[in-house]
């Protein structure tokens, strides 16, 4: 099988995030390799040999894709016996034309802790670990967003994804069984919020699924009560006009992107 | 201000990825726009007078990036009258060459559900909650790494981004006060398990001021106390030869970097 190497004197997200996105074209497997933080021409002339060595194992030319800010290392990394993708250098001749000023590459700028919004994406995680799960409804002045839904149907790892990679406070209530009763009211602390919430809901089979893995054969899990509940939380939705998707087929990075695009919300990671 | 659009049919993480590299390189600020799913004639029409609308409003050409898998709508993109950056395209002949295979561009393949690492990412953010903060030792047989350190070191959103962007199984365990008597000893409910400990440290001044945003004032707080507490965590990763960093000048994305990098754990996302 073929190797693909992620190379960088940083975190290599970004050779990671376009060479999958440009190997994600083709119908073919891939051995992926990553190799961050190769800060010394040492370390360099090593990343070389491991290049060469797969190419040996394999006899296939392995494909490279890196971003480097070092000049003396980018160097030595193109001289790698693979095919190079230094996919970001071609351009910014370009850019800088553009906006007429020189490019200034800072080690280290991208993906880093001198990020501006750092600390907000790490208080915003603070934040939904502790709004998880109707735990703190006191707090919900500060949300950017409010998640509702029945139990299991994605809230809490979209809070998660909202907050680490966007900064965005999310809180999340999940509608229970208690809240429901003869038809599902929405509860007064979340009222005061309306604003703020947004619906999750699931396809009832696949609620079904999800809940039985991890609470086989029981009430909560059933066929029978998934559907109840989808129920109740949808007709609460059009009643109360609450903004919702059905989480069913889609990513967490897909909700996410879905929820900031319909409620406008934005992102706070430059 | 000068703007810059992500554009695509799918989440647009890739396009944000890329532009975000490219434009770091430059000093300069700009104002960020995501349009995550065009899927629609209809709808790309609109982004292209969002896009003259911005021009006309800042006077200066809005910067495009964009990758559409939809040929029709990729092409009405194409016709802004930004400054567009199609990077994928152009990658993509040569790779077919090298490959010897045609490109089969299919919607929504990468950040999709259709990963086929999507469930796994899942289940190890559920498992990362369950066994955040020391909570749940029983299930440490499952972890892939255990992260350990003082409280506010970084533990918990660290375990989080390995869970979400990697599939990684990361408990994390605090050392408390209670731990350390005269000497901080290794708990044996992590003895067992000592082979996938991973250590977090911090400098004394940045825990302290971390810990005086939550408990301002307080001993737990103090200089002293932060300064006792990791001397004791330190000699112990010394003592027992687990690996450490220190996080004081990395952000979560690179501290993960790091870990991978170091121990050798498999990311699981591809």
């Amino acid at each position: 099988m073929r190797t693909a190497f992620y190379i960088s004197d940083g975190t290599a997200i970004t050779s990671e995030v376009f060479g999958h996105a440009l190997l994600s074209l083709f119908p073919v497997q891939f051995n992926h390799k990553t190799i961050p933080f190769v800060e010394t021409e040492e370390h360099a002339y090593k990343v070389l040999e491991q290049i060469s060595e797969s190419f040996q194992d394999s006899g296939e030319r392995p494909l490279v894709f890196y971003t480097i800010v070092n000049v003396e290392i980018r160097k030595i990394i193109a001289r790698s016996v693979g095919i190079n993708y230094n996919f970001l250098d071609q351009f910014v001749a370009p850019l800088e034309k553009v906006l007429g000023i020189p490019s200034k590459p800072e080690k280290h700028r991208t993906h880093s802790i001198h990020e501006t919004t750092y600390d907000i994406r790490i208080e915003a995680v603070n934040y939904a670990l502790a709004n998880d799960d109707g735990a703190n409804l006191k707090d919900y002045a500060e949300a950017d967003i409010i998640l509702v839904g029945v139990s299991r149907s994605g809230k809490t790892p979209t809070s998660l994804y909202l907050a680490l990679q966007y900064g965005i406070k999310a809180a999340n209530y999940p509608f229970t069984e208690e809240d429901m009763g003869d038809m599902l009211r929405l509860p007064p602390g979340l009222r005061r919020f309306k604003d703020k919430l947004f619906g999750l809901t699931i396809e009832a089979q696949r609620l079904h699924q999800i809940r039985s893995e991890r609470r086989a054969n029981s009430r909560y899990a059933s066929l029978q009560q998934c559907r109840m509940e989808l129920r109740e939380v949808e007709n609460l939705y059009r009643k109360e006009k609450i903004p919702f998707l059905n989480s069913t087929r889609y990513s967490i990075e897909e909700i996410s992107a879905k929820i900031l695009a319909e409620t406008g919300l934005q992102r706070r990671k430059y």
